[in-house]
C-alpha cells in the first residue's frame, strides 16, 4: 500500500490542464506499489494513471523509463503510455515531486498461476526483447553481478539472524557467480522485474505489462531467469517444470535462445534469485517492524537459488 | 491509507458474475477510507466502488445503511447508490466478508475550503434531512450523548497524556451538556460525519456525498453541529463566521430552522466537537506508534469545544 504524497484538488486541476486529457472528474490513491505514489485518474476523456515518483526512483533516470514506454507503446507492447502535455513533455512537477500521466490499462494481475499465464508471458517476454532493439537510450543494471557483493556486504553482519549459514552460503554462491557469469550473451532493454503483479490478464489473454521502473540494459537471459523464479515455483516452493516449459517454449516461438543462452539459463536463474534474495534480505533487516511497508521474506529466494544452483541443465527446465 | 482484505482476480470475477454490471476489467484498492476495505472497481458497463466490510463496521448495521443509500439514491441525494445482484441483493460475501458494489461519483473532495462550498454542504445536508423523512428503519447513534460520558472513561486516566487537566475539562463540559441536552428536537435520520473528505465538488457544484457508516437517527441540528466544525474552522483553529453562515443561510433555504434548533446550536455544536474529540483522544492513546492507520490530533478539537462553549447565541454564527 503506498500513496506517500496527497495531491490536493487544486494543484490536480491546475496541472491537468497542461494535457489535453479533458476535465478531471475524480482521482483516487491506489494502494499498490511501494515505491511511488499512483492515483486512478477519470477525465472527461478516459481513465489514466498518474505517478508522483518518490524518493527510491533517481530523477535522472525517468526521461530513460518514460522514453522506454513511449518505445515500446509504439512497438505495439501493452504497457502504460505516457501522454504528452502540450507543450510535449511527459514528466513535469506536481505538489512538488516529478510527475507523469500514463494510460490505464484493463487487467488484473493473476492470484493462481496457470501453465497458460506463464505462456502468454514468455510469448510477451521475448516481444518485449524484441521490441527494446531500437531504442537508443541506455541503463545499465545497477542490480546485477557487480551490485551484488557489495549488497551483500550491507547485510552481512546480520544475515544469519534470517538464517544460521546464509551469510558463508551467499558468498559462496557468489564465488560461483562471479567466476562463470558470461559476458558476450545477447542483450538489450529487459524488464527486470516482471513478477505476477506487474502482469494484468482478462479472460486469459496477457493485456498489459506494467512497472519498468528496474528497467535496463542487460542479457535477455536474465530477464528470462527472473521469470523463472517469478511465475515456475509453486507456494510450497516446488518447482513447477511444466509452467517453465511454456514459458520457454512460448519464448523461443518469438525470439528464439541461442546454444550459449540455453547453457547459461541455471546460471541466470542463479543470479536472478541472489537478486531477490539479496534485496529482500536488507529491507527484511532494515524496515523497522510495523513500519508502513510490509517486508518480503527473503527465504523463498534461498530455496530457488539452491534449485537453480543443483539444475544440470536446460532439460530441467522442461526444455529438449 | 486501507486495503485490509486483499481480493484475487478468480473470486473478484465469480463475484461479479452474480451482477448485470458486465465484464471485469480492472480492480485497484484505494487508498481512502479507515474502516473498510475499498477497491475502484472498473467493467464494461462503467466504474464502480466495491467495499468489503471490516471488523469496525457492525454487520447488522449494513442492511440499514445499503437500504438508506438506496433510499437516498431514490429521492435524487448524489449519495452512492447500491447495485443489486440478478438474485435482488446487494450485499453478500466476498472473501470472508460481507461485501458490496456501489455506484461511482465523480468530484474531488475539496482541500481549501471556501464560503461557496460550506453553502453547498448547507444545501445538500438540508435535502438529505428531507430526503431521509421516509425511510423505514432506524438505527440509534451509539456516539450521540449517553455513550460520551464511558467513551471518556476508558481514556480518562491517560487523557492528561495529551493535554494537562484535559480529562477534568472534559468531565465538566459534559457535565454542561447532559445537563441542557435537550430531547424534542427535530429528528430524523442525519449523516454524522460530513467532513470534506466525504463530500465531491467538480468545477464548484456539489456531485456527492459519502461515507454514509455513522448515519443514524438523531437531531437534525446536532448534524449542523458536526458541519460547523468538519468546515467553518480555519487551520489554524479560527472559526469563519462567513463560511458559518453561508452553510446555515444556505440549510434554511430548504428546511428553515424552529426557534428551539436556533437556541440549541451552540449545546449542538458542543456535542459534536465533544463527540469527534472523544473518539479522537481514544484512538490516539490507544493506536500503536508506527500503525498502517494515521492517528488524528483530538487537540483541535479541544480548541473547536472551547469556542462554541463561548457563543452567546445564533448571531455568533451568522445568523441574524
Amino acid at each position: 500500500m503506498a500513496v506517500y504524497t496527497e495531491v490536493g484538488d487544486g494543484e490536480l486541476i491546475e496541472f491537468a490542464a497542461e494535457y489535453d486529457i479533458g476535465e478531471v472528474l475524480s482521482c483516487k490513491g491506489i494502494a499498490e506499489g511501494i515505491e511511488n505514489s499512483n492515483f486512478a485518474l477519470t477525465t472527461s476523456h478516459g481513465s489514466y494513471i498518474l505517478t508522483l515518483y518518490e524518493k527510491r526512483v533517481n530523477p535522472d533516470d525517468l526521461p530513460f523509463f518514460l522514453g522506454l514506454l513511449d518505445h515500446l507503446a509504439v512497438a505495439g507492447i501493452p504497457c502504460p503510455t505516457p501522454v504528452h502535455g502540450r507543450d510535449g513533455r511527459a514528466l513535469r512537477q506536481l505538489c512538488g515531486r516529478p510527475a507523469a500521466i500514463v494510460t490505464f490499462l484493463a487487467g488484473m494481475w493473476p492470484r493462481r498461476i496457470t501453465p497458460d499465464h506463464t505462456a502468454e508471458v514468455g510469448r510477451a517476454l521475448a516481444e518485449l526483447h524484441l521490441a527494446g532493439g531500437e531504442f537508443t537510450m541506455a541503463r545499465p543494471n545497477d542490480l546485477s553481478l557487480a551490485g551484488w557483493r557489495p549488497l551483500l556486504a550491507r547485510s552481512d553482519s546480520r544475515a544469519d539472524e534470517v538464517a544460521k549459514g546464509l551469510a558463508a552460503e551467499l558468498s559462496a554462491e557468489l564465488d560461483v557467480l562471479e567466476k562463470n557469469w558470461p559476458e558476450n550473451l545477447p542483450s538489450g532493454i529487459i524488464h527486470g522485474d516482471l513478477f505476477p503483479d506487474n502482469v494484468f490478464f482478462q479472460g486469459g489473454r496477457l493485456t498489459g505489462l506494467i512497472d519498468f521502473y528496474f528497467a535496463c540494459n542487460d542479457m535477455f537471459a536474465y530477464d528470462l531467469g527472473v521469470c523463472l523464479n517469478a511465475w515456475c515455483f509453486e507456494p510450497d516452493l516446488s518447482f513447477n517444470i511444466t509452467k517453465a516449459r511454456r514459458l520457454l517454449t512460448a519464448y523461443r516461438k518469438v525470439r528464439d535462445l541461442s546454444v550459449g543462452e540455453l547453457d547459461a539459463l541455471p546460471l541466470m536463474a542463479c543470479g536472478a534469485a541472489m537478486r531477490f534474495l539479496l534485496t529482500r534480505l536488507y529491507d527484511w533487516l532494515n524496515t523497522p517492524a510495523g513500519a508502513m511497508v510490509t517486508r518480503k521474506d527473503p527465504l523463498p529466494y534461498l530455496a530457488r537459488l539452491r534449485f537453480h544452483a543443483g539444475v544440470n541443465g536446460p532439460a530441467d527446465y522442461g526444455l529438449g
